[in-house]
């Protein structure tokens, strides 16, 4: 487990587009992924909340996290996202778990919370297919 | 038509999550937007292509803009994405259109192309639902 | 809450498409839906599957039910469907919660699982916006 | 050409809910589906529309139809769809296409129209993912 946790950080530490926004990942197991944010100025968008595209991203690289937990390398291969609220608050968590999983594919969700003052409120909620890596890709 | 085309670009402007990236309102008329990225290494993942956090945030900023050109000020709701090839080149072009609205919604569509070499290839194509911002969120 | 669920079922009573499909509703409270179809010759596909429209029209209308639960008259705006794993036993059952809502729309999910041999296996997974109806429309 | 649509319509009609719908496959070709169903009282909700079951289950195999116009005997995996306008009229006609396509794998849009007095409405737009089926299932 702690080298599936270990794997999945140097993972994130390869994603130059990871670091530019600051995600940590702060639980995997299998089935399940976390990834965390900071809010920082540069994240939001023109009325000071978190931008969508990090929200997005979050969302995104989360679900992967989860698929990739069962399937080894993977991609997203597609997924949806509704927002629910304006993501405003000091961090922003994504929390991605599988429902359905065979060899090549995985059906995954994720809920993106924004923590303020302690408190966690659902800000976007995610499900998408996680596809097993080619080789060749 | 120039008014609208400059309050679009104010308003990327105004998005410092857009400014980290380096996006760029290329187009923007009623019912048609167009938004493009320089490709840089710190927006790419480990394999060295485009992170797809960032197509997500182009198919999501440009459908919002698609939209809002119909709308107003708005926000992206919902929307899916379908990544069809991994994101290799020197530039992403997001080009999104309005398929159907109303008074306070637009149900609009986005295809994300790279461009390398001057060829145009489709990475990405998105569906969602724009609203119109409320005034008092 | 008997009320709720009785005006639900008269709803369903009303809408012929789910008379020819035979739904039942089974479950109707604040924030949760659930609808079964036995399975019959006539809902299946090429291959002696239920077929995929049977099952989208269960994930569509428990959406439906779960936001109006909440929201009053209601429609399904937009909605996407996984579909995991072939349709195969004697009955099929939606099951449908709010994961948010305001006072226009709701973000609810569905599973849809296939019952056979008493065994639940799940066949698909959904997620969409309800909005609550126009009196107009 | 000929044999493809013929093949395609031999499909429609073994599938028994698509019979019990009344569904037509009235285009058939690489890349291109179109199929029509005639409206009738028992594909309505309760304030009189065609239900979304049917517009869903259109779109849905229209889509399955679109990517195995290419890939095959297939599956849709996922799609998505969004509902514009309450769908009125005397017939319905899903009209779907290949956006892109691979081995195992297409994203197809879709669009459905109620035709009323000649005219061609736009009631829903969808987008999803074919896949090949396998051999085993």
């Amino acid at each position: 487990m702690d080298d599936l946790f270990a794997f999945g950080k140097s993972i994130l530490a390869a994603q130059p587009f990871s670091q530019l926004i600051g995600a940590e990942l702060t639980l995997f197991e299998p089935e399940r992924a976390e990834i965390s944010v900071l809010v920082r100025d540069d994240l939001k968008q023109q009325h000071g909340f978190v931008h969508g595209g990090v929200v997005s991203y979050l969302a995104d690289n989360c679900l992967t996290y989860a698929g990739g937990s069962v399937l080894g390398d993977s991609v997203t291969s597609e997924y949806k996202i509704n927002y629910v609220r304006p993501a405003i608050g000091e961090k922003l968590v994504a929390k991605a778990m599988v429902i359905s999983s065979g060899k090549t594919q995985a059906v995954c969700d994720c809920k993106v919370f924004a923590i303020k003052d302690d408190n966690e409120v659902l800000v976007a909620v995610a499900q998408g297919t996680i596809s097993k890596a080619n080789k060749t890709s």
